[in-house]
């Protein structure tokens, strides 16, 4: 199985000593872990264990892109039951890593009830402005989306066969139905949008795994601005619900001074560019969106302790 | 409980965002997770969450001893039954990030079964030689070892009131019960004595997680030499298995072509001088003790795949 695993260049040393040896970025190193549990994070009845190898990779790296930075190196930590079939998980995330450009370079394994894998990130910021935080965002700001929302609940809702809730968007001929359940078994975090939007003058950005309005309002806490959405870009086939509470599409929303300039940049960059859904406002109580009251109803932690 | 984790220095920022900033090292980085599963790595009946937090971070923390490294920075990754007190297990690990300079920048917390935690660690290598691996030792290298091993799992029979096997070495009027307790709740990792090591010349090292036999047959493997083991330091109130096999001691092994210079390096630095256990011979089949096979009877690993 070590052959999944890419060997490391010279002068750094990967798996298979007490701990990784690697060279270290030219300025500032960028740090996450993400948990992913079976059970809680997916079903596995309804994706497979390659597949949740796949999102845990990914959703990690995804908060590396909420910063603007540029992905380094992962370590896998999994607990799992003696049955699992760990080979299937490796593939998965070695799938990510290869695909996503970052190098699975140590980890480790032991039994448990129940398969959890932890996946701990690195990153850089390559040149231009410093790494962009969720605090950053000023009244005037306008807030900017990667792409559509609500593909990855609306793949969920199609794995268990489950009716769409009225409101769902035209769905011709079912168009869209294979691009939902992808979107569920293998997002892709947005590193190449985050850096363009980072080297445009991005001033707060956050990934949307929680929920789109439950992450848009950690980054309006953040930033002690108010937020007032006036457009949600809903994915074909998907509800307005699960564009703004079922979390996982890992796009990125930003704020931004002048949100022509990061369209701009990221039409220059050959990226699909960001779509405006709203400003930031002087009101640091305000939450709303077309006028009502935005509710934060993504995922919910369980304890809010230390989590990134 | 955020108070728990201390502020950065400027320039950094930590909990609180998609990731954690910090400043990047001077020149190697080192990178380690260890995972740590409730009744698999400890038994929680015996120990508390606070012991439970220090040694998941203190085994950590050991891998980076062993490179002979310096510890910079851990990211905490949790996944626990709702019942769990989480403040009491983050408490022990704050108690081992401050005692073992070691500030805890970020993590991730979700809902599980069974209580997991998975500690990644970073180090750097500060001056002189690069980081020592398992796989630099040369026949003819003297061994060492930084203490008397066997307290761990000592401790852990004295906290299941188990009689201790025949054989156990001498122990007057019960003295070093408590220190075998404290030696299997609160472990240290030898980062001085991993760094002196390295600075002293030290041509490979591992630390002692697994079990004495186990892990000098890894360093004998990893640089394809044999071991012949002449000495064993058993811990006072500790068996010769124990020592052997116990594993969790967190000592350094460590190869040197001119053992003098370690120990009188360790000395010079206000340290225990390490105790030669052996040496590495031609014979890549080498393992024996006292002239006898040396047989790896410590800690199994359940799949051998990716784990460090």
């Amino acid at each position: 199985v070590r052959r999944l695993w890419p060997e490391p260049p010279a002068g750094e040393f990967w798996i298979g000593d007490d701990t990784a040896v690697v060279d270290g970025p030219p300025g500032k190193l960028l740090l996450s872990t993400d948990i992913a549990v079976a059970g809680v994070h997916a079903d596995l009845s309804l994706i497979s264990l390659e597949d949740f190898g796949w999102k845990a990779l990914a959703a990690a790296l995804s908060d590396i892109a909420a910063m603007g930075g540029r992905a380094r190196h992962a370590l896998i930590g999994v607990a799992a039951p003696r049955t699992t079939d760990i080979e299937l998980l490796y593939r998965g995330l070695a799938a990510a890593s290869a695909e996503l450009s970052c190098p699975v370079v140590g980890g480790d394994l032991s039994t448990a009830d129940q398969l959890m894998v932890a996946v701990t990130v690195t990153g850089e910021v390559v040149n231009g402005p410093p790494p962009v935080y969720r605090h950053g965002a000023s009244p005037g700001d306008r807030l900017l989306v990667t792409g559509p929302l609500g593909a990855s609940a609306a793949g969920l809702r199609r794995l268990r066969s489950e009716p769409a809730d009225p409101g769902v968007r035209s769905e011709p001929a079912d168009a869209g139905g294979d691009a939902l359940v992808e979107a569920h078994r293998r997002p892709r975090p947005r590193l190449a949008e985050g850096e363009t939007a980072r080297l445009a003058g991005a001033t707060a950005m956050i990934d949307v795994s929680d929920g789109l309005s439950a992450d848009v309002i950690h980054l309006a806490a953040a930033s002690g601005v108010g937020v007032r959405l006036a457009a949600i870009p809903v994915a074909v086939g998907a509800t307005l619900d699960e564009a703004l509470g079922g979390g996982e599409d890992y796009e990125l929303v930003m704020a931004a001074a002048d949100p022509a300039a990061v369209q701009d940049a990221f039409a220059d960059r050959g990226l699909r560019p960001p779509l405006e859904i709203g400003l930031c406002t002087a009101d640091p109580e305000e939450r709303s969106f077309e006028g009502r009251p935005l509710i934060s109803s993504g995922w919910e932690h369980p304890w809010e302790l230390g989590r990134q």
